[in-house]
């Protein structure tokens, strides 16, 4: 079968269409013939480091297709239409995922935009919900509102967190897209001092609670921005890495609790637990329209490289979608 | 009445007794008539800046006495023997406490022994339980172990908790001690590369939660001290607060959680939740003398610039408590 590997740890140039051998599914495992794959973060930190959190050397953590072959113990019927994460291997025209972290397709979508939904949405479910504890009608900033992360978590912070969504991004366009989605508040990161414009819409008190795609470039706004009390979950650090100056009293006399979470190298019963809870609060959703993959552009395996490109370069508003079979 | 107040923001040379207005119990507060009362580092906080977390002039935040009046809506008896934290206004013969802060003193216990009960064990519960999240067989390091807080948190860890305690400190004496109330493994941190013990004592896991009292000399030990998915609770900065160079990936990678609180500046509403579920966990322990509140050494209200000062020098093992009437 054809599937995206990396010659060796580096740019996008390093990802190759190679002929490799179909996987087998395990007990418990199905066999996917997969019609779709997303391009992720996650896959970018792969390409470029050797010492990535999977073992497979194909690229790609979700998949959209039909299930082919099941392997002992696992139950979904030959034939089903399913979406989930996979540990590693996606980039490819078949791939084989733990039965119980399949997602049956709700019929209105698209193998493209089922694809869409895994992992932005997962890690949106989870940290909104599992790490951030969000509550109805408590303000949320959302950093990257036009992200894959931040457009499944500004549609998920509003229909089931009914909160009040403020999100950052970086064009009209982008923000016009985040409104769309149901942000309350939208703010021009590179025409406004977030931080100030969080303070005006909170009546000063700030947010309960931040998803913080960014970190570095963004510390002292956020540290500003935060409420008394308010939750604050590290996912990304498209701002950097390195705070200069940290003083812990920030941390402490704001009573803040600030979390780092990251959802590939998690353990496969994290994964099958969240895979639950989050279809059977959204699956309904889906299927009435109120909840949204969001596709940006879609791709075949062969233009693998200039999926990569386009993801790196931040134009994307959702998700980047590799066609397979 | 006789009470402690502040001449300037400053040392313990600051510290004046004075004669002031006996205070007059509102709505709810009853005014007790103080037996003893307990010298905590927010006091020390208070003293030194101007800008402290509360508005009362006297000192102190907790008291053990006998109830002398009581306010509308008070419902404890006159004649009461409590302890519990005042807003404030605990270094003096009279002080005011919401009524439903106060707690019974269990028979067993003198008002000295009493007023070393509040703050360090609320927090200690705070910490280890609502924020840290504590759980049976988990493994916790407890930095400061013979301080007020780190002897009460040790013996809630073991006696609630059924944790795995792991303490540091720095001398033999303060290590024994520890080891007396329940602590499973003692590193003395002067000696002992604490973070190599820890991975030591944990089969190289780590620690699933630390209590940190220190703050930023501590921090890179702490890093490498604590398990991935682990709790951090800043409570306290005795090594300073500045981080130099704090890498978000560090927080990320290992999925930590780290919280930052105070006890003091909180609600009275939070206080008072926290004081009843204390109660109800603690009072039969410290009847059978499973918890056993640790004084250090008592100071008479004459005495209050050698308490701070003793405070200060980091010699006591428990609490400093003073005695009033």
């Amino acid at each position: 079968m054809k599937a995206i590997t990396v010659k060796q740890p580096g740019g996008a140039e390093q990802l190759q269409l190679e002929e490799v051998d179909k996987p087998t599914p395990k007990d418990g495992e199905l066999l996917i013939k997969v019609k779709a794959a997303a391009v992720n973060r996650t896959d970018i930190v792969n390409r470029e480091s050797s010492s990535g959190y999977l073992d497979n050397p194909i690229l790609g953590v979700e998949v959209a297709g039909i299930v082919e072959e099941a392997g002992t113990d696992a139950k979904t019927p030959i034939g089903t239409h399913v979406m989930g994460l996979v540990n590693g291997g996606g980039y490819a025209e078949y791939a084989v995922m733990p039965d119980d972290r399949a997602m049956v397709i709700p019929e209105n979508l698209s193998f493209e935009e089922a694809a869409a939904i895994p992992e932005v949405f997962l890690t949106a479910y989870q940290t909104l919900f599992w790490i951030g504890q969000l509550r109805t009608d408590e303000n949320v900033l959302i950093h990257a509102g036009g992200s894959g992360v931040g457009t499944a978590a500004i549609q998920l912070a509003k229909q089931i967190g009914q909160a009040n969504v403020i999100t950052t991004a970086g064009s009209k366009q982008k923000l016009d897209f985040c409104r769309s989605l149901g942000a309350d508040v939208c703010i021009n990161y590179k025409e406004q001092n977030f931080d100030e414009e969080v303070l005006r819409a909170t009546n000063n008190q700030g947010v309960d609670l931040i998803l913080d795609f960014i970190g570095a470039s963004y510390w002292d706004k956020n540290l500003a921005s935060i409420k008394v009390d308010g939750r604050w979950v590290l996912i990304g650090v498209l701002g950097g890495t390195q705070i200069e100056k940290f003083n812990l009293m920030d941390v402490i006399s704001k009573r803040i609790q600030m979390t780092g979470t990251l959802l590939t190298p998690r353990s496969d019963e994290y994964k099958t637990a969240l895979t639950s809870e989050f279809s059977s609060k959204t699956m309904e959703l889906f299927r009435h329209h109120k909840l949204r993959p969001i596709v940006d552009q879609v791709f075949t395996l062969e233009q693998i490289q200039q999926a990569h490109e386009h993801m790196e370069s931040n134009k994307n508003i959702g998700k980047i979608i590799l066609k397979v079979n």
